[in-house]
């Protein structure tokens, strides 16, 4: 599939997902977790896939106009840790098939992501042990409840 | 689906025709023809559905910058026409479950997109009988095809 199609139906996916189910969720009041959103668009079929960002940047201000998330947390990790987690768990969709070069391209491009937007994007260093990392997620969130409350 | 989510999925499978097909033959040397192109998407999504010609214009823009038919043929015949030839067919999309009103407006987009560019896309009465139609057809290409030769 070329990298433009395969960015157009992230875009599709994402338009359905906000119009369906966020926003009617933040119009009732509630908080919503999501897993992924535009960053990974960027991530992915940006610095994965090479589809320059001024174009993602044309879909995201069509699609999303300035609708964003209030914090976005990035659970860091090597492609080395990642695929040690994994284990022997099967491959479930094309992204897990490709190397360590796609995945060291994706991790570069959410960590300059993160870089140019430091306080809606917390780094958390993912490659420690799962209590460390929760204790981190627990410590950025209580932070950011008080400064929005 | 939100009409976002449709237009996004429209441009998908545009970028991937013209990538995987249309760029290739065209490369070789070939003439391509083909069954509807981004006018569809300004008269389907746009005037059908109401997503803003601008965003459209947008995205055009991302996926094919200015890749563009030479030449468009536009047949065009009321709804009643095509419902009364259609006859009981069944319906095979999302496009055809749509009340006369739709097809009303996606017909006045197709002829407002005809208006803006009455050089490369030349409308047919298509109400007549075949053989007309096709006669006219044959007269358009002839013209066509001395200008580009």
């Amino acid at each position: 599939m070329p990298a433009m199609a395969e960015l157009l139906l992230m875009f599709a996916a994402r338009a359905a997902h906000v119009e369906a189910l966020i926003r009617p969720e933040l119009g009732r009041g509630r908080w919503v977790v999501c897993d992924r959103f535009t960053d990974g668009t960027y991530a992915y079929q940006g610095a994965g896939r090479g589809v320059p960002s001024a174009g993602i940047d044309d879909l995201a201000r069509v699609v999303l106009g300035d609708f964003a998330p209030d914090l976005t947390l990035l659970l860091d990790a090597s492609w080395e840790t990642s695929v040690s987690r994994r284990g022997s768990r099967p491959v479930t969709d094309r992204f897990e098939r490709e190397d360590g070069e796609f995945f060291r391209r994706v991790r570069a491009g959410y960590l300059s992501r993160a870089s140019a937007e430091p306080v809606r994007i917390r780094t958390i260093d993912a490659s420690r042990p799962l209590t460390m990392v929760q204790a981190d997620i627990a410590g950025v969130l209580d932070e950011f409840l008080d400064r929005a409350t």
